[in-house]
């Protein structure tokens, strides 16, 4: 009875940035379980292209819903729950035989990651580990060229989700600020940081450590769409020798 | 003219969890400087003991001052500023004559990381790489076994070294909370975690990742005395399915 999940962060999206036990256990892996929206290739499974065994079962998990119901509809979360519940069940199935399971995850997994949906539904009921990783953030911090804290700065972490009055809350109080799922949210986004006085000082960083990174002010990035891999961030600026 | 300066990440302390770059660095380098307490190996040194080549050549850049002044003694400011200077002056020189030099740095260099101070001195003079690092606290929540974020939540990281006011206020508003540089600011963490309401939720993890890793929740840590690497957190509540 050796069987378990593994739950692989693979970094912030460069393959030299995965951990070295990440990269051992996705090269060795004799099935991998992964996240993506019905008819994509899904973002962990690009992430780990050209990696994996020749002889490698893949299981897809296959999001429900995704943009169709409102995300505050409750009829949203059931789906979401449900399709949970079902993938656990059927991974638990697998690991009770005594398979091993890979389940790559973007980023680190404990992290805003989805991946702890599936950790809580099975911990209970069979083996599960986590290997940490480097989150998206520290890729985007390091490819702006700037330290992201100093001394005793405050770093806010905050989702571009929110409502516009929190985020100016948030912003406002940060030192040093992070914010993360920007997609359809930026508008909101840029006027909370105006109102809180750092629109000047934000950067936006898109695909950090791929190859299509882009890095620059979030004033020069006006009118841009910007990809699902977007952060936007404001260095802090702490006491330092 | 192929001289340049690369701080490495070595994350959390495990070796298993460097980045394949930083590993290839570290075993590859001819050069590495290492920050370290006069008198000390340094953290820095010993998380790559074993990996380095035989000819390596060391360079200790040792800290003038550590406990001996005040912190918010101006003279602590001045001699941490010229012991920077001469280092920086030093590194430079070596890699304006060719060399690669690289520096080991805990967790990722840009979050809150002594290499920063190294880094804003080089960065105008010579050529001067980051390789980011999975963080002390990204390896701390995952040793606790549960998410640290979860939907809309914020993440505050806050230094256990502010004024126990404004702990106090960056605790009562944060979602999930991460705490670092604990080490005899303890008392205060936990006084302010108590007044904010949080400190029955709160855990304790040291030496996150590493062979002495300890794992309890702050209620089980009373009266201990805790080691550099600790950090206390408290785990998001945020919505999920
Ligand atoms: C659901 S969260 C997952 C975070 C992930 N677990 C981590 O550790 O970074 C997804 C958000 O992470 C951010 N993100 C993750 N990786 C990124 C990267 N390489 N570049 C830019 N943003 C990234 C984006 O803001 C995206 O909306
Ligand atoms: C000067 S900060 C450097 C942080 C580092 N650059 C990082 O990315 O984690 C030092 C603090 O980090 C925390 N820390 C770093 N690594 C840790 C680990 N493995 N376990 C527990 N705490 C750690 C401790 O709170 C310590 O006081």
């Amino acid at each position: 009875m050796t069987g378990r999940v593994i739950g692989v962060g693979l970094g912030p999206g460069d393959p030299d940035l995965m951990s070295v036990r990440a990269d051992r256990l996705i090269r060795g892996a004799a099935t991998i379980a992964y996240f993506r929206k019905k008819g994509r290739p899904g973002r962990a499974r690009t992430a780990v292209e050209g990696m994996l065994r020749d002889d490698v079962t893949e299981v897809a998990m296959e999001y429900p819903v995704t943009t169709e119901i409102p995300l505050d509809d409750p009829a949203y979360n059931d789906a979401l729950a449900a399709f949970y519940e079902d993938v656990a069940e059927t991974l638990a199935a697998q690991v009770e035989a005594g398979e091993e399971i890979i389940v790559p995850c973007e980023g680190d997994p404990f992290f805003y990651g989805s991946f702890m949906h599936l950790y809580t539904r099975l911990k209970d009921r069979v083996r599960v580990e986590v290997v940490p990783a480097i989150t998206g953030m520290s890729a985007a911090w390091t490819a702006t060229g700037l330290p992201i804290t100093w001394g005793d700065d405050v770093l806010s972490v905050v989702m571009a989700t929110l409502p516009e009055d929190l985020l100016e809350a948030r912003f406002r109080e940060a030192d040093a600020l992070v914010v993360m799922k920007i997609g359809r949210n930026m508008d909101k986004v840029r006027r909370a940081l105006r109102t809180a006085g750092k629109y000047d000082r934000a950067w936006l960083v898109e695909c950090a450590s791929m190859s299509e990174e882009c890095v620059m002010t979030l004033a020069q990035a006006e009118g841009r769409q910007v990809p699902y891999f977007s952060i936007v961030l404001v260095h802090g600026q702490g006491r330092r020798p």
